[in-house]
């Protein structure tokens, strides 16, 4: 190893530092009441570039949460990389089940605590400190660079698409580096080759102008409650099945092949069970949890309400209920297409006796598998091994990474993905954590893949 | 009439003012951080008690809220009356769909707007404007009277049962007047004859240690809202019945007569479907709304939640989920059978993935309903009847008021109902309102009801 490993090592105290600053600014891009967190964590990262030597850093605008551009392009005659990765984090709430306060961050042992910290402000900064640790010790980079940072991930990179869309020169590159994710652990190593898609609808009943009485009304009145659980109901059967119908009509069908690669995968039921505190496994029992975990599709509630919710009783039959409902989808299912079905089974099932409206959300995504003999891939493979205990193994992922898809449609070229990001890490979820040990060893890992692609064949 | 009248007339301002003084006080008694305020409702109703003329008046403690006593007991041989009513409130929310904020009564025309205004500070105030009105130009009441007014009404009256059996002397009396209802317009007089009981029980469905990632988790976990969305739909066919196993074994079965003096109820359903804007009638279509809503027994989703209910979408598989259900009584089902066939149901249809809780709450209520040749209603019927312009009709209510099975079981005696509220008044909801002519005029029928009494045989 050279010498930027050794600089890696000297600065790690000062680069958690810098972590834990970053995971102070609350850049919770879904709700608008932490607008100006999120451009305080832009700045905050377009900051960070410049200070590692990248240059032409630019905070550009959209229509929504503005993007982090910059670039190092004194490689002339190597690829030109393109890293992918989001400043925005999810909601904090429920904010009671957080052991630390979520923008707190919180260290114990070589594990940090905060809102952001897998998902992905750790992994934000690898690509930084590893260009920066090469850039301070070889006086240049292998390869040239570019870093697209957006604040729209966790609402579905809305403004992304019309981004790249118009900025094709700008962004024009060989390969995209994904640093949102994780490659496993240093005993198990993994490397993620596709992932799931992504379609969000919003569903609102009303049965009445106000909440009535339920005891002058009840008998008479509809209760947009009931007329909801009816129509959500309808949804799902009682194993997990999706009943919209033709919903499974485009999913590729599970080989034999493919059920050998998935059983391979590093997936330990009871100790899953042990993290989540699940009781057991749910799903379309004709598949095994992992596989329907990724090579199936879902359709899940995220989160329902109506009437009254406060302490003790209120008797009243409510007006209006709603629901918020997501659909991670796979090869070769259209997210329009899904939509589309989803609404006519909901017209067909709303019930007649109240008003059921439908709103849908920008940031679709469809699925992203990467060709198997991609070379990018076989790059990847020998970086994540030498900083690893045995060679990788290649698995499916069952979340979602709108870009993927995205950039290959938009600029030709196809996505690797490489973070430090653990599978218990409680992403999206309380107390949501990060390995430090991980976070310093996936650093060299970019190091050594930026090496790798300089004399990649593809790249050229 | 007498001189009363003019008194009621002569005061008729100040007692609006008192009433406007009286809803400020924000005692919603189901949530405890308006516990003080209820404590300010029962101050300042005994304050009023007080300065009509009453004695003995004494604010009680119980278990819970606090009860307001007072008596007036100048008049043996005569009969001694109970006054039942209550102080507390439902709360406000959605405080977003009121025109005028709820706590800040706002009067248009002979109108008044705010929470509590019809169900029932104005009532409460009827018999002690009645009482003052009588004494202050007569000298005396025709009948002995006893003041009982609770804080619990709106939370199932939980500590009243034990306050009555506990003061069975105190509040001995030969009949109870209820405030709270209504009986109809000057135009449609009715007098409530029954009403429905009321069960209430909290579900809540756990599915993990944590919301999960709907990416990570999805196909793999449970999903608390899906179990509980198949729980509740279990529970009610698509028409409204009940499937809750045994639920309706111990309901009279309906006569033609019943269905002959409910069809004569001044019930108009295009102006009920204008004035609540439900798209039609809802629920066991073998019977007529008004039959549905008097003398069949329901089950309503009266709230639920779970996951994420803020801004945009975010994509959790939610660990819990939970729903209110209340349930309306008629005879002659018991409360407790109810709670248990409830609950056995749910355990039945529980979904074995996740776990379910159950919650219950004191203060259930039989139906109750007032024998048909009772003198008491007699009384009632012609004090009505010579403040409107015909005869009254007998109706049952949908609605519940513990007290009435309660003090038939403690005390011995009926009770029967006399107050302003009228069905338009938007009780429990948004933008409650009462009608101030009709407050007026039932404050006379007060006073005719306690002259009536004097001389009835009953109540010897």
């Amino acid at each position: 190893m050279g010498d930027w490993q050794r600089y890696l090592e000297e600065h790690a105290a000062r680069f958690t530092e810098e972590l834990v600053d970053f995971l102070r600014i609350q850049s919770v891009s879904t709700d608008s009441a932490y607008r100006d967190e999120v451009r305080k964590a832009a700045r905050w990262t377009a900051n960070r570039l410049e200070q590692a030597g990248m240059e032409h850093v630019q905070i550009m605008e959209t229509e929504g949460h503005p993007v982090v551009y910059a670039d190092w392009l004194h490689a002339p005659g190597r690829p030109t990389l393109l890293i992918y990765g989001h400043f925005d984090v999810q909601p904090a709430d429920p904010l009671e089940l957080w052991e630390h306060p979520p923008f707190e961050p919180h260290i114990e042992g070589d594990t940090i605590f905060a809102r952001g910290a897998s998902d992905m402000k750790g992994n934000v900064l690898l690509p930084i400190f590893a260009s920066e640790a090469l850039l301070s010790t070889t006086g240049g980079l292998p390869v040239n660079m570019k870093f697209l940072f957006e604040g729209e991930e966790e609402i579905g990179s809305p403004s992304l698409e019309p981004f790249i869309s118009s900025h094709r020169e700008l962004l024009a590159c060989d390969m995209v580096v994904c640093a949102d994710g994780g490659v496993g652990s240093k005993q198990a190593p993994a490397i993620n080759v596709g992932r799931r898609g992504l379609m969000a609808i919003d569903i609102r009943v009303t049965s009445a102008r106000t909440d009535l009485h339920s005891g002058g009304a009840g008998g008479m009145a509809p209760n947009a409650i009931h007329a909801l659980v009816r129509l959500l109901d309808s949804m799902r059967d009682d194993e997990g099945r999706i009943l919209v119908e033709g919903f499974y009509d485009d999913v590729r069908p599970l080989t034999a092949a493919d059920r050998e690669d998935i059983a391979r995968y590093p997936f330990q039921p009871e100790s899953y069970k042990e993290t989540t505190g699940i009781k057991d496994f749910f799903g379309e029992p004709e598949y095994t949890p992992m596989e329907r975990n990724t090579v199936r599709p879902t359709l899940e509630i995220n989160g329902i309400f109506g009437g009254y919710q406060g302490e003790g009783t209120k008797t009243v039959i409510p007006r209006e209920a709603a629901a918020k409902i997501t659909c991670r989808l796979v090869p070769d299912q259209s997210p329009d297409k899904i939509r589309e079905l989803l609404i006519a089974h909901i017209e067909r099932h709303a019930p007649k006796e109240v008003d059921v409206t439908v709103e849908t959300f920008a940031g679709d995504a469809k699925a992203y598998v990467l060709p198997r003999d991609y070379e990018g891939l076989a790059a990847l493979e020998r970086a994540v091994a030498s900083v690893s205990d045995r060679e990788p193994i290649r698995v499916r992922g069952g979340g979602t990474v709108p870009v993927t898809s995205l950039i290959k449609d938009a600029l030709g070229v196809e996505t690797i993905t490489l973070g430090a990001s653990l599978g218990n890490d409680r992403a999206h979820a309380p107390n949501e954590s990060y390995d430090l040990a991980n976070f310093r060893r996936i650093q060299r890992a970019f190091c050594i893949l930026f090496e790798e692609l300089s004399k990649s064949p593809v790249m050229e």
